[in-house]
Parts: C-alpha cells; structure tokens; sequence
C-alpha cells in the first residue's frame, strides 16, 4: 500500500462529462423505501444525459411525477486499487423513465442489459451538479 | 460489446463480506443536504465492520445521534468492463465516527488516506443488510 498521499485536482464539468463517457459503467445512487440505494450499471451519454437501464427503473424513480423526475447520483470512477492514482467523477442529477417508443428503441439498441431475466427501464439522468477529481501523485514526505 | 446477457448468482452474507474484504476500496453513500451523495474510499474489515476514512466523516454520519448512528449504503464490485463478469456487494448499515483514542490508534495506522489535505474522520459502519451478487457466464440466445 503507497503511504504517499495523492494531491486532488478539481476537473472541470466538461472534463468530468468526457471522463464518464469513456467509462461504460458506474453506480447510480437513490433512495429506496427510505434507505440509501446503489447498484452498478451500464451507460452511455446522449450530449450531456446519462443514460441507463435497469428492472429497477421503478424504484429509482420512485413515485415522483414523471415530469418532476427524482433526485439521484450517478458515479464512475477508475481508481488504481494499489497506486490509487485515476479519476472519480459524481453528478446529481434528476431521474426519468424514457417512455417515447422511438427514443426507447434507439437507447435499447446501444445499451444492453448484463443480465437475465426481468422487464427493463431505461432511466434518464439529467446532471444538476457535475464533479471530478483527478488523483496525482504527490511529493514524499520528509 | 457482449450481447450475451450474464446470469446473476445470489451471494449469502457470508461470502459477499468475504468478497468485500478481498477489495481494498468501495464507495459510501450518504445524505448530504437532503441529496444523495457518494464518494470512492479505502475500506479494511475489522470481523465484520467496515471501516473506513474520509474527510467527510461529519457529513457522512450527519447530524445524528452518535449512539444511534446514520443509514448509509456501502458498495464495492469488481466488474470487468468488457466481458461483464465480477460480482457486486451491497452493504446497508449504520455508520458512525470513531471517537475511542485507542481504537483510532490501531484503524488509522492500518487505513492509510489516499489523499492530502483535510484532516480526516474513521467511520465504522456496522452491516445490517448485505446483498451479493456474482455475475456469470450465461448460454448465448438461438
């Protein structure tokens, strides 16, 4: 384990974006039956919406107005587990169901699910708040 | 990409903590003004307590009693990105500061900080819930 400490570097929205684009799979974040809820997924970027699909669609919506949409965040990161030296990028953004046909069918063919089994939602993540840190390495301490 | 969906295989407790143990960083999700919020640590086990360090420590178990603790979420997978195979854990628990001089002694001494800067917080979170997942290799459709 490195006991040199990694310096942050603050990225800047678009550089977070870029980054979480060439990533293929993150962990969306929401709030399920009151509890703090996260599960790994796939994605891709359409402009600046993050795009998912998962049968837990439902759940990460919630019973919000499908207008209003939910409050949910959205991680990818690639961090070296022994260097620790990458990048981490979080957006909050909010959460819809996609329900146009047309917009369904093009998303479903670019992103398909990991695994069997149940019906699928494809989600829509509008970012509010995008942040990225990229970890360098520091000096040795003295 | 693949296109051959992989089958999810149901963890118990047991292994999926053991597969938690067997990775050296995870992520914490947390409230953090009344948003979802998560961040990418270093984690070691201690039986079967994470612990783990952050700067974030206050913001992580909030404005909660300490004896009652804050419900926070901890993940960590190990998911490859191309062939989709890897597992997945998912923690539900209770995370608070630890405040004990001796205990922090031994925690900081074995849980490094990635990063410089701020002073930092060791959170426990003792595990209530924990869910696992492997993801495996299915039979490709007709």
């Amino acid at each position: 384990m490195t006991t040199v400490p990694r310096l942050t570097r603050r990225l800047t929205r678009q550089e977070s974006l870029a980054l979480l684009g060439s990533a293929s799979m993150g962990r969306v974040v929401f709030t399920h039956h009151a509890l703090p809820a996260i599960r790994p997924v796939n994605h891709v970027l359409d402009e600046d919406t993050i795009i998912i699909r998962s049968h837990l669609g439902a759940a990460i919506v919630g019973h919000t107005d499908q207008a209003q949409g939910a409050v949910v965040a959205y991680e990818a990161d690639d961090i070296d587990p022994v260097s620790h030296l990458g990048w981490s990028v979080v957006v909050t953004g909010t959460a819809r169901l996609v329900r146009d046909p047309g917009v369904l069918e093009r998303y479903k063919d670019v992103l398909r699910p990991w695994v069997d089994g149940e019906m699928d939602h494809v989600v829509s993540i509008t970012p509010d708040l995008v942040t990225g840190v990229r970890l360098v390495a520091g000096e040795p301490g003295p």
